[in-house]
């Protein structure tokens, strides 16, 4: 059933009591900066990709059968003008969501990516494998059409309902009643909507996903990252480092799925060499709203445990919540939140003292 | 069955006698431009999307039902500083491709998204509705899955294979055996592969395609543009203009897929006050390898028909055909050729004489 937006939003702007306007944000909601932004380099490239031989069928039967790439990983990349000696940072976006997490918010604000490339930064944003330009492999999806597959073998695709959203990332105990403190531009939810895409991972990518070891070439293509997760990819970084410890210069797990508590003594001793911290906002004890996934104060819990051994082997974890500072309100979805900024200036100031010192700043 | 990339690419040197990279490009192919880029603003924003309500089972069976956002279509921009007056250009896509058509090549040459920029023009590129970062419509997947929709109600998902890719974008007769003159970087083929997306435009999208309106939406966003379109959407620039004729400025058609015939008297009025331009490469009598895709030069054909139809209503339809100048090798990916940025500056003329004097120009 399709409803116009209008009507939707014009429901919503009812149940928040403001002025949502139906027609969407639009470029016209787009803030510009107040002063340029200046590149050394900007631009697109892939990383990864396995070659697989494929049937006429399996690729939607108009040409002929033969070889594509799949499993590859697309990255935007901005390089600042008198960055250089500074260290990278990659933004890697969680379930449902592509690299759009970390550009424009959805009320226009400047994203991330751009705030770090000011900051001195040159930064990386990819869409995972299976998402977004990075793409996926179609070929079951053709297999069960043609019905030479079963329909069971399909991997489901997912989407969060807006309406999950609202307790699932924390923005109020349910569609339209938004925490009296909350951070997330609510007026500009609907925009939040638009960025999700159908997400394969949960069976429709290989395993292990490819986008770890993606992530861990990346971070050594540029000579070592900062790399970032966050939510579904949370912990990539912490499996990126295990692969590539060496390119791993810092790790931050922004509002992570999981800790993982699985890992060796002999894993925890490998990250107990890189600078770890482990981002999380308000209203953790929320129920998600969803039976099989547990609240984010447990994932904070588990993270805190991480945190502990990676102290007792001697490493430099640590735990950023801005409600521990006084700062109310942030939701999952921080890098948006309207304090995106002061939050991105506290994990700054974290990579200056623990990672290693912007050249900007020695200047 | 999975090949390495490897093993692959050295077939392929083989053919090619030339020593390709296995390992794939990366980063470390991607050229830094020799001035810095200033840019005004940049970032993301969705254009239209209709709000539908899906099952659990639809969502993909983790959280509850609910509303999402389909048929939104995303678009990255960047605007120069300093370009203030100069008209914009919107650069969209062809089929199993994104956006990033436009940006660095798949030998790590800078895009024409990044070189129309530099030349003073914002310039906006989305991703059509149901591929990258726009998003599809993923219900009817589960369904299937779930068993309550037949298999036959699936959309195809179309990829072209790499050998496929050969003679209908009129690389070489064959896969590995490209034009003496050919100015695609065939050495970088494998990077092109990666570009490549399953595309589910021909039965997973509503009809008509939401990429119309929204180019058209986008065009008045931006208080009119240039509007160019590639392959599959070559032609969608005539139709955003007749949806909204006002906006367009000028439209561009990159080897489209067609000129159609279909248009009415009064249609080709309408088009016929906005200037036209017609871009087709090199060898397009070369057989597509796809039995029911007509030859390149009957698309040509089809376009000078259109041309003159235009021209008999007074208008200013121009074909672009660079070997008709001498100019010899170029191919259906013409803005990854290797003399791309010299078919840019025969665009860029085009804009300055028949839509626009660029401001920096004036100056």
């Amino acid at each position: 059933m399709i409803h116009s937006r209008i009507l939707f939003s014009a429901t919503l702007a009812f149940v928040l009591g403001t002025a949502v306007d139906g027609r969407a944000q639009s470029l016209n909601d787009v803030k510009t900066a107040d002063t340029p932004l200046v590149l050394k380099a900007q631009g697109s490239f892939f990383v990864g990709g396995d070659t697989v031989e494929q049937t006429q069928g399996e690729l939607g039967d108009l040409g002929p059968g033969g070889h594509i790439t799949v499993n590859q990983m697309y990255v935007r990349y901005m390089v600042p003008q008198g960055g250089d000696g500074n260290v990278s940072v990659v933004m890697l976006h969680g379930a449902t969501l592509t690299g759009k997490s970390w550009e424009t918010t959805p009320d226009g604000r400047m994203g991330w990516d751009e705030y770090f490339v000011r900051k001195g930064h040159a930064v990386y944003v990819p869409d995972q494998v299976g998402r977004g330009r990075s793409g996926f492999n179609q070929a079951v999806f053709n297999n069960v059409r043609a019905g030479s597959a079963p329909a069971n073998s399909l991997p489901r695709w997912l989407r969060f309902s807006d309406e999950g959203v609202w307790p699932n990332f924390r923005f109020g105990t349910k569609a339209g009643a938004p925490f009296p403190e909350t951070q997330f531009p609510v007026s500009a939810v609907d925009e939040l909507s638009k960025q999700g895409v159908p997400d394969v991972s949960f069976g429709g990518v290989p395993t292990p996903n490819p986008t770890l070891k993606a992530l861990a070439d990346l971070a050594g293509q540029v000579n070592g990252a900062v790399l970032m997760g966050h939510s579904q990819s949370g912990s990539f970084p912490l499996e990126s480092a295990l692969l590539n410890p060496a390119a791993a210069k810092g790790l931050v797990l922004v509002e992570p799925g999981s800790c993982p508590a699985r890992y060796t003594p002999e894993q925890i001793a490998t990250l107990a060499k890189i600078p770890i911290l482990v981002v999380f906002g308000d209203y953790r004890d929320t129920p998600t709203g969803i039976g099989t996934l547990p609240t984010w104060q447990a994932r904070f819990e588990a993270c805190q445990t991480f945190i502990k051994r990676v102290a007792s082997a001697g490493g430099q974890a640590e735990m950023l919540a801005p409600p521990d500072r006084g700062i109310r309100g942030n939701s999952h979805m921080i890098m948006q939140d309207k304090n995106h900024l002061q939050i991105a200036d506290l994990i700054l100031q974290w990579i200056d003292t623990r990672v290693a010192k912007r050249s900007n700043d020695k200047k």
